[in-house]
């Protein structure tokens, strides 16, 4: 079974079909958020029968949050509720715009760039600038709508496919295929997603996702289990926390952000694993993913006051998210040539009974004990 | 009667309704604009059997315009409809885009900041950049829609609540509640707006009601009355008509504005009082505020041509319209500490015959009476 | 027979009646795109029998493409659908973010500027600055909706009436009055546009339609026909191309854009003529403008790759689409007294068959031959 639920060549953007497999072991459906800055969002809601996973197509297809028996799976942004883009301008406070609109559970960064704002200057070998370009934070992905996105059902499998394209004329055109799935009573989900570079000409690619995790899976004493084979601080103020980088405080006034670079340990079949779980083991949020085109993950520590948001993110990458002009210079930054495409794969898995938290952590444990990993006490020159 | 007209979470956005009270003594609706630069713009009709007014909830719950007995309350700006956020752009024209939307009657400026646009620079003791942010022209708030409008009726009042999120990862949380009400065949309504800082650290908080009228309370002539204990002109060239800085011309091509800065005079109940009369004392419009927080009032006296927007703009506020390093310098910021709200009150009151003109002229020429007034010929220097 | 599709102050947005004359002898109708970027973009489509057209009300009355006997008029931009200017940030990449929208077939450029982004200085006599404006790419109309669309049928005439305000307080307003027009079973199209100055002040008005064509028309040994009276190159890289300036290469990747800017000739009623034939004489498109108010052509060499967006612009204007400043400096600017208003002239005529393209190259040879032409083999300084 293959349904369009958004299919704008087609003229279709179907907010009234219920989708359900037999005996409604898995539902779907989309509606379209109204009033406030969520208005004209769409928002695609579905659950496999234990987990409900609710995906923004308006905002590149972020997972905006999820619950697995009844537990939420999201965090408190004071950004409340989904945001669409036309109230986004991330030309604003600097290039940091796109923190109005950030609140999913998992908000790609990319396609073109991620990380911080900035000018990306590309000189000759004499130092002589060829381009120069204002990168507002994060990249333009978050805030593309999705022009066709459809749900299929195959076997115990059910995916939302969807296509979201970042172009410009005299800009590029980079196209997302992404494929959400999730089986039947599964507390797990994975994410395919194809970037292919629809231009004549190579393109540069930065794909980030920052999936945003808080209670009860964060809280004091939390920890994130993950297995690197080199650590190290972004700036001095996350070299401070070094001895504790992987713990987290509770919700704290005014703490500010400490962020954590790692090179990513892989498993046999080339996956890395990060898994945040509480402090008495009883919840656990596991990411896992593709290690051969997400080298990378970075630990965003931002336990502040739950006003402002008390997260943690927990953020595979092709490359480090600092100005891409820093990231090209270090070899980071993917090139396609045109038509070429690269593929990223990640899932997520909730875990809540201990039992099963165990089990990750004994996986991502065994994982590091046979990758020796250097811990860097200062920030890495090659990283920032 | 509590009725929702729009509330996010619940997914209700009611634009079929007709509301009204007992014969229809008050009605009260919902429509949604579809074109130009309206298209999506939610408009509330309430119409109190006298008075109808035109509420935005679209546009941070401004007022769009008004009418009693028939007669219209509004100005004519050269943007002619409502204009939805998402095509404002305020980082235009070096940060005054925000005039792209800007026709209402009563436009809210704030929450954050509001005022002249430009670099808001916070320096330590030593003179350290501590943070710098450019802050376009007058606030983010008449660019933010409600995620919640609800229509209530009370006895004789009529009340449209409304809540608007002012929020920002990293830049703070603030929340408008707002209620504008109004008695069942009365040609007066009032606003009160709690401001409240829905984040963990203290925030600043700015609030400016930019109350717009044209004809016929506008013309040559007219008078703006109001009970003052010291006025000053802005700039020089607002000082050049300072002995008739509270009297009108008619329409002039390429008039440029000429605005005065005013503390108010309170009357026992700690309120302000600012009406504008037409020369024959035949129409008026008065707008009172609540001094204990809004001490301020600026007079904008723009009588360009008919064309260009012929308009005097009443404008209570809780600071002046300078940017906000120098409202800061001046301790005219307020902060809210966690938590803490701010409630700002004001009524607009339309007269339309020559005895309810002269009852408002009265009560504003017997405050000014009780209380001396300080006419600055020059810029006060604390005031810009 | 007239009836409006929209009318924002009627609350009339009409995307349900299909239009019909006689037998159908012609059809037109009004929908709205959803999802993706072109979530809430009106497309009028016009079919006069023989000849289809869509309308974009959304996009400034953009003509989207056409098809004439089944052969599409169009060109394939990186942008692949119409884009609603809420997703199109003008001030992106330095002043281009224009160009994240772009992929019209008619698309118009003013109606204050158009041309490359940049500061318009304006000084007086002794050089002091008087104004400063940063004008991002070719203007705003192409991201500004219609507030009113009509469509009328007299006689065998069929046209779709649109009003288009491009407007801010302190910034000026000018109304676009277009009518785009067609006859049942003709292959050609007329546009009328009007553009107000409904301010009170004197207002700057550039015009310049990118009339924008790909295959069949555009190819390899494709050549512009034209009858101009000057031409010469934008800049040293299109001077280098002097000799071959009308004729097309095939795609190219990296091929980097070359412009040649012209005076066009005249003919007895004072238009211009040009003629996009590809190699073999079978497909052309040709555009026709009134001198009077349009003396300026400009020719868009982009034979790029296929997927960069291969197109061939042909763009009467009413001056060169360089900064303002450049064109005021050089007495192109328009200007226009309150109240005043200038009428802009085109058609664009789609010849499919052999015939039809010999008879109006012969026409537009026929008026260069009586037509002396200047060809500078480098930049004419007046001109950049």
């Amino acid at each position: 079974m293959l349904h369009d639920l958004i299919n704008v060549d087609q003229g279709i953007h179907d907010t009234s079909t219920k989708l359900a497999g037999l005996n409604e072991a898995w539902t779907a459906s989309m509606r379209r958020l109204a009033g406030g800055l969520s208005d004209g969002v769409d928002v695609v809601t579905l659950n496999n029968g234990r987990m409900s996973l609710e995906i923004l197509p308006t905002r590149g297809l972020g997972v905006w949050r999820g619950s697995v028996d009844g537990i939420q799976v999201k965090w408190d942004s004071p950004v409340e509720r989904p945001v669409h883009p036309g109230f986004v301008d991330q030309m604003r406070r600097g290039g940091i715009g796109w923190l109005d609109g950030f609140n999913e559970l998992i908000c790609r960064c990319g396609l073109g760039w991620h990380g911080a704002p900035g000018n990306d200057v590309i000189r000759d070998a004499d130092g002589k600038v060829l381009s120069e370009q204002f990168l507002p934070l994060h990249g333009r992905i978050a805030n593309l709508p999705a022009h066709r996105v459809s749900l299929e059902e195959q076997g115990d499998t059910i995916a939302v496919h969807g296509l979201v394209d970042e172009a410009s004329m005299f800009g590029g055109h980079l196209r997302l295929e992404s494929t959400l799935s999730t089986q039947i009573g599964s507390s797990r989900f994975s994410i395919t997603d194809v970037v292919r570079n629809m231009g004549a000409q190579p393109a540069e690619v930065e794909m980030l996702y920052h999936c945003n995790v808080g209670r009860p899976f964060l809280g004091a004493g939390a920890e994130l289990h993950t297995a690197a084979t080199e650590v190290a601080p972004r700036n001095e103020w996350a070299a401070e926390g070094m001895k504790k980088w992987n713990v987290f405080n509770g919700p704290e006034v005014g703490y500010a952000e400490q962020v954590y670079f790692a090179q990513s340990a892989a498993d046999t079949s080339g996956w890395g694993i990060a898994v945040l779980a509480d402090a008495e083991s009883q919840h656990a949020v596991c990411v896992r993913y593709d290690t051969s085109t997400m080298p990378y993950f970075v630990l965003w520590k931002n336990t502040q006051a739950e006003a402002d948001g008390y997260v943690a993110g927990l953020e595979p990458g092709s490359s480090f998210p600092n100005l891409r002009t820093v990231e090209r210079r270090e070899g980071r930054v993917l090139k396609l040539s045109p038509g070429q495409s690269v593929t990223f794969r990640l899932s997520m898995e909730i875990a809540i009974h201990p039992r099963d938290v165990r089990n990750l952590l004994d996986e991502v444990h065994a994982l590091q004990d046979v990758s020796p990993c250097v811990v860097h006490v200062v920030p890495k020159p090659q990283w920032v």
